[in-house]
């Protein structure tokens, strides 16, 4: 039996496809907000998948249009407290269900101050989308496996959609129109076999890296495999994972690489070196060097900007994630008894 | 022999006491340039340690000042990129060496686009201090141990200096005058045996939780978990804990509590919640009901301001680090090959 889990993953493409027109046109009043003259930066709010995605507008918007992305601490926003000054701030809530107590809060409280607001929702009639200026549906239809997945990829789409207004993205004609069959082919490259991660299930721990736009990958490859299959599995930045962590890698452990959007002789070198200290290693990349340096090589295709390329990189970690999940007899749609929307704040 | 770390772990009272006067008389002008009209938000850019030292400055100034404070992504201001407009922005670097090149570049930026910069770090005549506008000593002696302790415990001593320079902390005249001898009294009991922290030896991996300003000290304990004893320690918010990785938790991985700050009803619930999911337990927190509930309670005095008991509960944390990193045979003063000053970038 084919879990609900798997097929939202396999709905990505059409899911991208089917929130282009309607994402390209609420792209433009975002955009608008985040160009106006009384915004110096966009703080965003989110939790789990959705900060993963944060960290992708981070460095997307950070590197073409050259706008600062703030990630908020939305405990300074709950009850009890004052929250901080919000003069110069656009700010973003990004939540699949919009319901999120906390990162509604963080939105609340802009209203609160006169700064603009706009919501990244699956959901236009939540309370999110009811306090923001301006609405971005992902427009991906209901997700019910507790482990975001098409949300998760329609909520790069829709932050690309947005970076592409304020800056334009190389290839973008080119691969909004390639992006439904390239996420198709690489769902079904990554899902065809079963035991195709298999060498990490007896990993136990597993550290996942990039930078970047790879960092917003590895992050969310760290979440997928350690909400789904339960491996201890975490992400840094290469210069935070030498700044003492890489002491924790050990020979037992596994190794998730993300080079999809940059890969120099620096990244190469890393690779080396983070190998002789782990166990076995996955790298998602397009570069043949850092692939050969894995035991399980997943090839990306060459000529990919790299916002796009960021975007695929995920597809192989939801697919190990599920198939881990599955070997360890996890129930995937709804894991270790998870709900599907977080409450707690 | 006591090593290196032991003994700066143990200077740490002096050295909160020696830093006083100048950190207060070096705090004004770091406050006068974050209070200036067009400073709307704080960027602060660091690694590793610094980074958490960053995060206890993220609730701190956002909850009294209500200053914005935003994590940096030093990549975005790497070679080859134009970084992101920092207008409105003021800039602060924290870096114990300060020669970490991808800090300091993040600074040169800022100075580069007119906006003020900051420097927080151990020498006064580093690359850091020289691109900045405000120089902030650490001021507590060379550090030579790899593993940060004295440094960060002073991070934390200059950041809340700023803090209370631009809104009053509770109780500060009283707590500084306190600290030192809190400091010592916390480090003696939690160093006094060898075996305090054993429980924690059969983990493996362990969870660290925390909100607010425990969170902060929460990222700093799984931090010198991971680099010292090599226990695959990761820090969550409870919300984001919640958001997934929670299907991580297991019976055989440890739970380590920072509930120092901040302990409410749904604090404790959270904790009864995670330790039925968990192995061994440690709490750090001045609530009785808490402490009830953990296999190891490090209890802290009752009365302290939440800034002040967030400091505090990193203490045991790095005891249990050294101790754990000792009876596993690692060299704890370069544990893992790892070299002081990280130069990657």
């Amino acid at each position: 039996m084919t879990t609900q889990l798997e097929r939202e993953i396999r709905e990505q493409a059409e899911a991208l496809s089917g929130r282009r027109a309607l994402g390209d046109e609420q792209a433009a009043p975002a955009a608008a907000l985040l160009r106006r003259d009384d915004v110096d930066y966009l703080m965003i709010a989110a939790r789990g998948s959705s900060d993963n995605a944060a960290r992708y507008a981070q460095y997307l918007l950070g590197s073409g249009a050259r706008l600062t992305v703030a990630l908020a601490a939305p405990w300074l926003f709950g009850a009890g407290h004052r929250p901080p000054r919000l003069h110069g701030a656009a700010v973003m809530g990004i939540s699949q269900s919009g319901r999120s107590p906390d990162v509604v809060a963080v939105l609340a409280a802009a209203r609160a101050q006169g700064r603009p607001a706009i919501a990244l929702t699956n959901d236009p009639a939540s309370p999110l989308a009811e306090v923001a200026d301006v609405v971005v549906e992902l427009g991906v239809g209901a997700e019910r496996s507790v482990a975001a997945t098409k949300t998760y990829l329609a909520s790069l789409h829709a932050l690309a959609q947005i970076a592409h207004r304020l800056a334009p993205l190389p290839g973008w004609d080119e691969m909004t129109a390639r992006l439904p069959g390239l996420v198709a082919a690489t769902t079904n490259a990554q899902l065809a076999s079963r035991e195709r991660f298999d060498v990490l299930a007896q990993s136990g721990r597993l550290t996942a890296v990039g930078r970047g736009l790879d960092f917003s990958a590895a992050c969310e490859a760290a979440l997928k495999l350690r909400e789904l299959s339960g491996i201890a599995a975490e992400a840094f930045s290469p210069p935070d994972l030498a700044h003492g962590p890489i002491a924790a890698l050990d020979p037992k452990g596994g190794l998730w690489v993300s080079a999809a959007a940059d890969v120099d002789q620096r990244a190469l070198e890393l690779l080396t070196a983070l190998r002789r200290r782990s166990g076995r290693t996955v790298a998602v990349s397009a570069d043949d060097r850092l692939l050969a340096l894995a035991d399980v090589p997943v090839p990306l295709p060459a000529d990919l900007p790299g916002w796009a390329a960021a975007m695929l990189a995920v597809i192989p970690a939801q697919a190990a994630a599920l198939r881990l999940a599955e070997r360890a007899g996890v129930a995937v749609d709804s894991p270790h008894g998870l709900s599907k929307i977080t409450l707690t704040s």
